[in-house]
């Protein structure tokens, strides 16, 4: 990988993507081994909108690699809610860091970050768009349990307006897995991004039920049906409480189905899944940590901090 | 002391306890002796309601250890107003950090996180329920002013909501002390609680005049009419003022009597006794550095952090 | 510079300027050198208002000095909103931290604390009362462009209630800068602040329009027509939108005229200005850094941080 900034899943190529998964395996395995490596560097935490395990796990990664962070805080004890423009703010904070991950409600934020400031921007989330560090540790995920060579992934749930499975279908496409598709007709993947993928090669189909597929995954990725990316509260109701999974529903997946989800789950897989080998979406969290301090190693030793 | 987390004071025994103050001790002796020794290693800090001086201190402990913190940020910065349950939240945090410090405000909520996860788990109050990291710092303040022994404690104010309370109480009669509890009628101490201490073989008198009392009193330790337990703001009017103390309310006791309390204070102490030799209530909320350091490096210890 | 605190600017001498501004260029030019100055120090961060610019930057600041930082985080999530006077709040602090750095939004907040404390306290700004800090990046800034002799300054905007004007105002008057005062009548600079600039010898004239004065200009410092500090929002809208600048207004101006602005600026910059050599505001908010990793050197050491 030889980027400035990470913006997209879509600018990795195969090649960059196995060299981060790769790395974070190192890491993961030893990371006493790089425990002092990025002593002395600052990343910067500028979050726009609430987050929990995607913040807490840049920092724990900046803080495994021995380096620290300065957060930004909440946009309501920040000069945001004074007018400053995105542009001027993280031109400021970029004089405070040497990085910035930066999670902002409106798509392209972080591709108009990164035009402004010198540091390595991280995209950790842009409004509907994309969130690739997402992408690698879901990759990652997928190769621990069942490699990425030849594989079949189901995604159900929210299709149109989750941002992590545009960024891992996108991904899976340059892996050529199989992808089903399985959602609601109103939450389909929306046509733009049918398009990409099939511009791509992608071998993917669509599906309203998920027992059409089940059987045949390697892999189900579930998601959450969020609430607040929906314009009208009717239109929520009508769908959830649908595509959810229990322990009976996995009885005709294969054995060594792996089950994911990016998380927060509310209902869409029920407590006696977790107990199950199916039951992967913790460690998946988990895996954030070795894949974000790859990632941060890797642009942060651009400019100078492999010392 | 052998724990995997600390839910309550009354897991404790007596040694238990005498090992931690005295460990805390040794460590606020001498700082610079264990200022490397958690080194690289981080402690998450979840707190689902506010708080200053717990939070505070438990970081200030991780960082003089040498440790770093990640921290979940406030309820409405996280994932958990999109609804998920606490026992999720802890099983993502926990693959950031080496161990959970958890404030929340339901009762038992520790218990039942301490369930779910495999690494530390430190009680920072549930609701009305525990706070023992508080009851610590309470004997260690007690111990250092009066001794534990052959001890005289008044304990005034809310005795029906405030948790620091019961916690305290239970602590203090595993050293036999002689508890005086000063309260309105409508503040006693729950029956549950009394019935406890008298299970575990405590001596206690009830009050409604400090009077009464003050001038046995090795120790008179104040608590806070706390508004945001009362169900009613009726009832909080009408016992706030009550069961104030300043100056002269102190000509009455003896001259080495021990004032704490476990802030913060609105009226409960005037101003007037701070300058008093009485007044050990901000040494008392200093004294959660040294003995959150000690409780931190038994329990972080205990999985490998001894090295 | 022999001071416990750093309450305003007015408390410090030319030369303790000076001394702090040199030891700043000295950090900003080899940072690897005090990289572990203050290992092992804890610095609070106690702001009762938002802030972005001056928290991060205090943040950045003592990680940068190898220390680190515990934050009281937001009023909401204190003790603050239980009813805890700041007298009490910084008491109970400064058990947790080697210093204490204070945004408050009244003004003598800062010099009330540190009549309670025992550990620096450093004003991070006091309602319209003082920022020093900024004070000191500001100077740093102007000696960086244009030197700090023989000086032209005009400040431009909102004079009466702009904190950082009054601060900066009164140490421009020690190096004897001629100073040009451009605003609304309805912002004029306090009678106050005018009286005490006269006492101190200070050259200075009031202007309600720029191009009397910007051909003569080395620094035009730009401020923010601050919404919050009005009484009256029809007074903001009147002045709104007035004193701003563009790249057209600045073909009047000297080649060499460095322009600052304290940020966030919201319209008083146009964007076109920040390509030019005119802009400096944001390596103005960069050189926070180093400028208070100099005064936190400075104040940290008088306690036996120099170690």
């Amino acid at each position: 990988m030889r980027h400035d900034h990470l913006l997209s899943a879509g600018q990795l190529t195969r090649e960059d993507i196995e060299a981060v998964l790769d790395r974070a395996a190192e890491m993961a395995a030893d990371p006493a081994g790089v425990a002092e490596r990025h002593a002395d560097r600052l990343l910067a935490l500028c979050f726009f909108e609430p987050s929990t395990r995607t913040k807490m796990s840049f920092d724990a990664a900046m803080k495994r690699l021995g380096g620290d962070t300065v957060d930004m805080g909440t946009v309501e004890s920040s000069s945001v809610k004074k007018g400053e423009s995105l542009a001027d703010t993280v031109r400021v904070i970029e004089g405070y860091a040497d990085g910035i991950v930066l999670r902002h409600p409106s798509e392209g934020a972080a591709k108009l970050a990164a035009e402004f400031v010198d540091v390595p921007v991280v995209n950790a989330g842009d409004g509907a768009g994309q969130h690739p560090s997402q992408t690698l540790l879901d990759l990652y995920t997928m190769r621990e349990n069942a490699g990425l060579d030849d594989l079949t992934v189901g995604i159900m749930g929210d299709l149109k307006y989750g941002r992590t499975v545009h960024s891992l279908a996108e991904a899976l496409a340059t892996f050529d897995a199989r992808m089903h598709f399985v959602s609601p007709e109103s939450l389909r993947l929306p046509r733009s991004v049918q398009f990409d993928l099939h511009e791509a090669g992608a071998r993917l189909r669509e599906h309203t039920e998920l027992d059409e597929v089940l059987p045949e995954l390697d892999v189900l990725y579930v998601t959450r049906i969020q609430r607040e990316r929906f314009p009208d509260e009717n239109e929520y109701q009508k769908v959830a409480g649908q595509y959810q999974i229990d322990a009976d529903t996995l009885a005709a997946a294969r054995d060594d189905l792996t089950v994911m989800h990016p998380l927060p789950r509310v209902d869409e897989i029920a407590p006696d899944v977790d107990g199950t080998e199916h039951a992967q979406y913790f460690p998946q969290a988990h895996n954030g940590v070795p894949v974000r301090m790859a990632l941060l190693d890797e642009l942060l030793s651009g400019d100078g901090g492999d010392r």
